[in-house]
């Protein structure tokens, strides 16, 4: 509730329209949906205009149904379940018979934003098992009408694999880049490029990647500046990064 | 290089204005100054538009004036040293009488961007200890031409600081914030703004707070999506994305 | 043995009543009963009030039922089995037909305590993953004669949510806070309440959470002062921490 | 605020003695002095009954001064400083004569509460170079109306040095116990009372006990239920932890 | 081959019974049997007079058999296999008919030792839950001609049930305590007794225990001086370690 | 694109034969083929020289067919596949009619080079559990017509073992030795040849190992000078680092 | 207080020449003098058989004095300060005129044992910067009656070194092996001999070195089996085992 | 003592020239002087051709003047002191008047070889702050009789500044790479070129770069397969694989 809406309130109180009861309910009604096991925040996205997400382990698909519901039940942005299993996605279907899955991404788009694209976002991976995660990104931006362009396997080991995507690599105003292993390749594409670029370590390795720590490690001490670092796997964080990077500068 | 100065410098060839021999040393002649114990990058700056960096530890003062010197030999943008004691500034006010230094943020400014601010950059910290690292990414930002905004000690034990400043907080284009110990202000920032949120762990704290990797895990964890996380004690690293972020979007 | 029985049992031997040898005996007589594979501490909750537990994992079924009958042949007070499967539950069914077992909080309740409420202990978690933990718990709790009020889902990232409850917390004697990935909630909480809190780390969390690792250091390293930490999903062993409070306050 | 000065106010405006602008600034007037450095939390001890605490380290003499004074501007209760050296005392005799200073502890009591004991706590140590931690929660305690009984020097080696002081121990009604290398001794303590127990791993030991991680890790895995860990060294922490309890009881 | 040995060749060469050639190659024949997969060292327990043991986890039933067949083509002493799973027992039951199985400690005895005990060893656990890996010292004892007195389930918490067995524990000639969670057992057996103690972490626990890390730290930063660590859950090891210590005795 | 081959493009241009516009096309084609989901790397062998290996883990049987078809389709060095199951042989038998299966180190050998051996590398393991790393290895090193001699299970614990295969380890031109549990193997190889030595640590152990960690500190650390150590149970990087130094000798 | 001593007091109790209230007292007197800061446990020496230690960091110098002004006050073994400086000596001479100091061990032998050895010790290490932990071993045995055998620099690069040794190595009644960087040298130790075998790790090395940490996990998954391992650096602590060891022998 | 040398000498025991007993003790000599501190072996260049070194760091001046002694006494190859301060190259001048310091790799050549360069190792830094280490191998090799070809600062964020030395890399027989922050330039020189690279990870970066740990973990994890990796700041170790593989060619 921001301030202009607090004095509204307060001059209908000052010219009797609006009771002080009435007025101290308002102020403490908060825009959420009690469902006992989740208080879901039905006005995320109006507060901070970003995808809204349902992160599927650990909960029920009851629960998981509930909360998408509540959702939908009012206008809204883009709604997405990550880390969804088919089934997870076959118990939605009812709810939202238009919803996709991304058995790659794993990923289930519930509503999808329809608008002119607000910007394109490179998607650069260093191998291809690093895919899901770089799909999970995708399918979350592809969501927020944000333009996906996917560069896949341009891995540090084969340097001219990177070189001949560099005009692609230029062309975006955000990149996102997925790398397991030592996780080097953020480090070289932060050093071509001057737009921001959000750098997902992933746990693609063995041995003494620790599953994935060798590697977000790496991408903390990049030697190029200003590489932005999410949790290992982190494909939705990295989206949802960049739209507030896009919405910013389309604000 | 890109395709366009290629292309430009091949019909040279093809027109017999430049030889091949020339042509070969120019697509091998390389923008940076070969100190021996450094290759001074000259045209990073032209080519990535961040601001440039000397990083002092482990650096003799000779080094860091060499290096200085071949920076400043060629026109560019704001050039820095960081974690530079009070006898490195003087060893470098010869070379570069305009120089300012920031004790709190050990950081030396040998060269500003002069022209119009890009945006506004929130910096915002837990607790009085942070304050180094801010004004570290406080300088650095300044020097390229970005307004900064200081909101200090508004950490999670006391809501209703942080609440007081909301109108601030959300005023910025980007926010970078800085905690120690259980670095939770991230989470807590990123739940209340739609724009950027750049997380810096420090490395305030004790016993279980290991240097600061307390608060890196839990910035890297966070609940809020889309958070941009730096290296601990990043404040530099943390402005040059802010900066990669504004200038995109004043491109 | 305290120095009243001591003395009384002395003063039977200086009055002829009590044998040297018999006394020698009571003297190293001790309150538990011997399974071979268990030594069961029958007295245990004399001395301390608590709970007793029966933690599952590595004990067979045949164990489980051994301690428990042990257990349940002499009077006392609340008695639990933790982390234990329907298989377990069925295998006790016959040995306390009253039992009772919480599926999410894979808690059987084999005695519960009868008698007036000896205070209020408010469980908050952040996420609906953490409800496991928290039921964990809140059967604990419950079965010794403590009212339990269950606040879900006022995770940091929508500060709303958290607020709107702050009446039922400030309302109660003692509070539970249940937290995964970035661990932040009860920094939040203990800085809005006087009353002693309890903060639990939860495994809910992936990639650099490393289970729970990530929630335990920073809720360890709390700028909210006097936060008592738990090991991680150790809801079982919150809820005696809280009745030992209660226990306090009522002697 | 709470509920009923919102609805106060909301009548005063109502009424017209208070105009809506003015509500508005009310509402947003927040209590804290900003020094610019620092967010002085003015009503944190009227809000949550605690102890409040200035954390030396990282701070210059002159902050340290000012945050002082401006806590000390206004009533309150119990005022620290931790982890402070003598030379930090000096800079503070002039603000506070008063103020009293524990080399052991590191402690500076700017400010102690003036009342009836609330309580007793029992502060247990397992071997003489945990003292300094012990200290620092003594220190607190005391400045907070709460009476202290040292027990010093009882680690497990030598089980009759602690049973010797169990009468001690059983009167309590909060423990602390600290203890470096193993960390073993709140398991023993925690086995044979039935009042809270706040278990305090010291950095003392050497080799694998890495800086105190040993413990830690140990009194996280107690076997006796319910006992409350604390950060490794935070002598105060543990302290404005027991305050907690023993204001709940006397509430 | 020891001095002596080493003479007598050489004196027999010089005699002329030996040729220099056939010296030569006793020299470099060496006590094993190689089955291509594993070179079988038939003479280990004369060499260090310890129980042989083959560790099954990584091993195909044919080597296992292959290694197992190898050894007991030899006179020589007791001869196990750990970590061995039924099927791994009904594989070899043609070889050794007269072998055993502990179902509980995971061991198989090929070949026992026949002869008068050598000593006693008390086994000391904290838990029900950490019986299998005294179980696997247990077998490889009795297979060495050592009694085992099995004392089970005296933890930290109950400390009437641990002094109640004082009277056991004191009459071992050597002792090993097994423990999980916080593993504080060894520390007081270790002040209670004047002969070697053996501390076996076992990897019982959740969360923090990181799979026996914190018994194992606790077990080397012990306050009783002179407790002997083993690697987490090895029984055997222990076992191996009280044989040596017995073995020396009797010598 | 070396200098040669740049200098004779650029002649081309000059002289009219190639236009500027192809000679730009050519610079920038290159040495691979996209499948979308991999960028294949043709050339790889030519440029290093190296056996080409495709990782299967996180691949699909698809991928793999369609990166194996790409290498096959132009002539090159081996090829292999590692870490891979037979239902993955199965799927590329049709593709290869003649590639071979190795279930023990799980690779499976698509083209293998055809030509006089180019050294000899003595594969050193400690144990028989260490074999399916050390075949890994060995797969890849006869792929690439390299001699290999297997000298099994002689581990530190029985020196003997491996003071009689001394011969065969002066022999070789290239050592890699395995070792799991405390890795301690390369330092007495490496102690006793002149010949570079590979260090492979393999996840044989359990407890404190750590999967291996343990090995790999120790063979970091070897007091031996001069030791090559690679990820854990990485036997194909080994063999890989082996013919990097044969074809430099051979070279 | 055992089970005779028990059965005497009650006796006299029964018979009247001990009153019950005296009884008590006698019951609950303990072997231990209090200085508040310590509780000196005066009998620890005849319970276990012991040396007695004053580890010397962390406390005062007039701790040290009061603590062993103590311990000398009764009759009874050997008397050590370990850790401790030339200053901390001084200040003990008074005190102790025939103590002496090992500059190398950094020990203050207060008091030695006079008498017949009990058995001799190897002392074997690595390197020459192992010396101070195995000093500190030396010290502490040659005070309790042992005869120490000192082995040094013969680390596993030279396995020669070592077996030139093999004779000296195999005539002690215990080994105590300290090594650092890959704690390589008790597992070859382990396999040569049949006595017992303490492992020490130093923290001798660098970078992942960690401080001892590879050579302590090495040790611990030694595969000579039966090899008992200390916390890094802690050469009393190995003497200590050794004496336990030695003592049972000896009874 | 190879084979050759032992059939002499039992040929010399059959024809009577050498006693049983002399042969006996030739058998048992070995090559090494024993300082009683260390055990110097001067045969360890004649067995495994390697520069022989003196770690500094744990030894007095006095220990490492006498190991200096013991084998500058025998003829044989490149002797160094690492890791050593002016000091100690000034307690050592007199000893080896000829000997030279590098103030940067902190390295002491007591003694060099002389004759033909065996190959060229090229040395790559990616930073100005590598150049001690680089230098600490650069010392060794050229002691050995290797030409060092230094190329600094080519680190990954300016990758033409890579490129433009291509030449040179491709020139070396053997690379070795040092690196710290993220330690991805291994990787990259991998990828380039067909001769062996050895990785060496620095301590260069701060916060989590925990001391050189991010480096070597990314350079274990490389994708470019057959990188050989040195524990941290190892510039010596890299030095000595290096000659180990020239030798073995030069052989």
């Amino acid at each position: 509730m921001d301030r202009v809406t607090l004095e509204t309130l307060l001059d209908a109180v000052a010219r009797g329209q609006v009771t002080p009861d009435e007025a101290a309910q308002r102020l403490e009604r908060l825009p959420f949906v009690d469902l006992h096991y989740a208080k879901v925040d039905t006005h995320r996205q109006l507060r901070t205009g970003l995808p809204e997400v349902i992160y599927a382990p650990g909960k029920t698909s009851e629960q998981i149904r509930g909360i998408a519901r509540a959702l939908l039940s009012e206008p809204g942005g883009p709604l997405l379940v990550t880390r969804a299993s088919p089934k997870v996605f076959s118990s939605l279907r009812e709810l939202a018979p238009e919803a996709t899955y991304s058995a790659l991404g794993r990923t289930i788009v519930l509503r999808a934003e329809v608008g002119a694209p607000i910007g394109t976002v490179g998607i650069v991976t260093a191998g291809t098992s690093d895919l899901p995660v770089a799909e999970e990104a995708a399918s979350t931006l592809e969501a927020a009408s944000v333009k996906v362009d996917r560069i896949a396997d341009v891995g540090v080991a084969g340097l001219h694999r990177l070189l001949a995507e560099s005009e692609r690599i230029r062309a975006a105003d955000v990149l996102i880049v997925a790398a397991g292993m030592e996780g080097a390749l953020p480090s070289l594409v932060g050093g071509m490029v001057a737009c921001p670029v959000i750098a997902v370590p992933t746990s693609v390795g063995y041995g003494s990647s620790f599953g994935g720590l060798a590697a977000l490690l790496a991408m903390l001490n990049s030697c190029a500046p200003g590489i932005a670092v999410m949790n290992i796997d982190n494909g939705f964080g990295a989206a949802a990064l960049a739209v507030r990077m896009l919405r910013a500068r389309a604000a």
